[in-house]
């Protein structure tokens, strides 16, 4: 890899200007200046049920969601695949799955169950949740996500990324986090990190590599925000964005009978939750707001480029 | 075994009786008559989507559908299994799957996956369907059926009966049937076979033993009925029961938009076809048509209760 420098030419006195070098940052690496506000809009989850994929790809179509990542062992994955293959340009990457979290819809394993058993509960499914006593086998993890990417490119995907439902690869800690890097790698595909992270997590930095792309920051709303303080969360968020590349983690669905059924037994990230994600995602004022705020949307595709451009 | 037999006492002429024996019919193993009109109102694919089991379980708390089984592989199995949990006096049985026949929702197998790739298509799906050059390994649908089965025990169930998803395990061959026989006998559940298809799949009648319950009759809607029929079709259905025991396979669902997306490639078993049936057996004339037919409803628990009896 060559390191990408840019040359800065600062003016420190009237008549005096000194050529200083300094690493590209990701927005100049993508052609931007280096305050340049630039952010993915991101809907997870897509696969998971028919409503989920109906609002995300509204949401795509809306042009203000500009990229989403798709769970490869949920029911409804065919259908977003479908989609994908029909739309080559959408900014769609996989959303490496690890867990079943909710109760009355689950799903498990790609891999031959046998290989993972550590994955699974009595049923075969994957995990509700990890609990401090759940012993996820990295070597599984590590099987089992290169499945998820083998079942897409089998079904003719070309995805454009790869992040961690529940960042379970994330923030689990090194093993887990190096084996999803040892698979982007292999894969060439960028793997969703952000610096945000990197203070509760410094194994996260220690183990990237100079080709890998670390977005500077993301946002994604939480259960401490009620319901009505929805749109002003993320208008605040839109209003205080920092200079370089954002991601906001969102997910969508429409507020449907499948969906209230298919999460009925929590409010959080259920039916509502997503529909709420929907509406300020599609609606008038974040259009207004990205505007006003001077903000560009960036996709995972552009920044895969720029960075294999800056090899 | 002891054979079951039934002592008629027949009236021949006026003041002569002769006591003949012939084996009991099911109906008479049940206590009926043998020329009672016995029906078993089943409800088949319950799992595969919410809009199935919120269809299904309205149908079964109508009373007038009173059975139905359970696609373990599909997503919403676990809805469904929470209500057989809670309800464990409805008549509920698996509904063994080896096929995947929709589109854009799918699944795939509950064994390992490596020990059953005879059933899988190249993403690790069941496959759409099975043609002449579809080769299914049968100790790999056995391993597949006898994973479904311990899934279903392992979530605390109680199945009462096993029956097969497209009648697979029926039609395809002597292989697969004595297979799904096998792991009936292993499991001591009653497997669904009528007699009305020993004529097309010989191997049925020569491969059942005597312990095997068989169903008189059935009756199931086809494609070549107009949706504008529907209710004539099940009403002279009704009118023409024969004496014994008939199982109506019926498919019920909510036309939902779920449902529309999830059957949206083909319009036979799809979301209007699956409202047609629950608004005639949930209806009015259906519980009319019982009365006046003087048709009793039995359960797939009755029936293998009364055969262990006549054991």
């Amino acid at each position: 890899m060559k390191a990408a420098f840019l040359f800065l030419t600062l003016t420190v006195l009237p008549g005096v200007t000194v050529a200083q070098s300094a690493p590209a940052s990701l927005a100049e690496k993508l052609g931007y200046a280096r305050d340049a506000k630039l952010l993915i809009v991101h809907a997870d989850d897509l696969g998971m049920t028919h409503a989920v994929n109906a609002a995300s790809i509204k949401g795509l179509e809306s042009g203000l969601v500009n990229s989403a990542s798709m769970m490869v062992p949920c029911p409804w994955f065919p259908e977003i695949a479908d989609y994908a293959r029909n739309h080559p340009d959408a900014d769609l990457g996989l959303h490496l799955t690890l867990t079943s979290e909710r109760v009355y819809v689950r799903w498990g394993p790609v891999a031959s169950r046998e290989k993972v058993s550590s994955l699974m509960d009595a049923a075969g499914y994957f995990f509700h949740d990890w609990s401090a006593g759940t012993r996820i086998n990295p070597q599984e993890a590590e099987l089992e996500i290169r499945a998820q990417i083998e079942r897409a490119y089998a079904m003719g995907l070309h995805p454009t990324h790869l992040d961690s439902h529940q960042y379970r690869l994330i923030a689990t800690g090194k093993d887990l986090f190096e084996a999803a890097l040892r698979v982007a790698h292999d894969y060439q595909l960028p793997l969703f990190v952000t610096r945000d992270w990197f203070a509760e997590h410094p194994y996260l930095e220690s183990s990237l590599t100079p080709r890998d792309i670390v977005v500077d920051h993301t946002v994604t709303i939480e259960p401490t925000v009620p319901a009505e303080k929805w749109a002003e969360f993320y208008a605040r968020a839109l209003r205080s964005l920092q200079p370089g590349v954002t991601e906001f983690v969102i997910h969508l669905a429409l507020d449907s009978e499948e969906m209230r059924a298919a999460t009925r037994e929590r409010d959080t990230w259920g039916a509502a939750w997503r529909q709420r994600d929907f509406d300020f995602f599609t609606g008038a004022e974040f259009h207004r707001l990205l505007q006003e705020q001077n903000i560009k949307l960036i996709t995972w595709r552009e920044l895969a480029r720029a960075a294999a451009k800056s090899e």
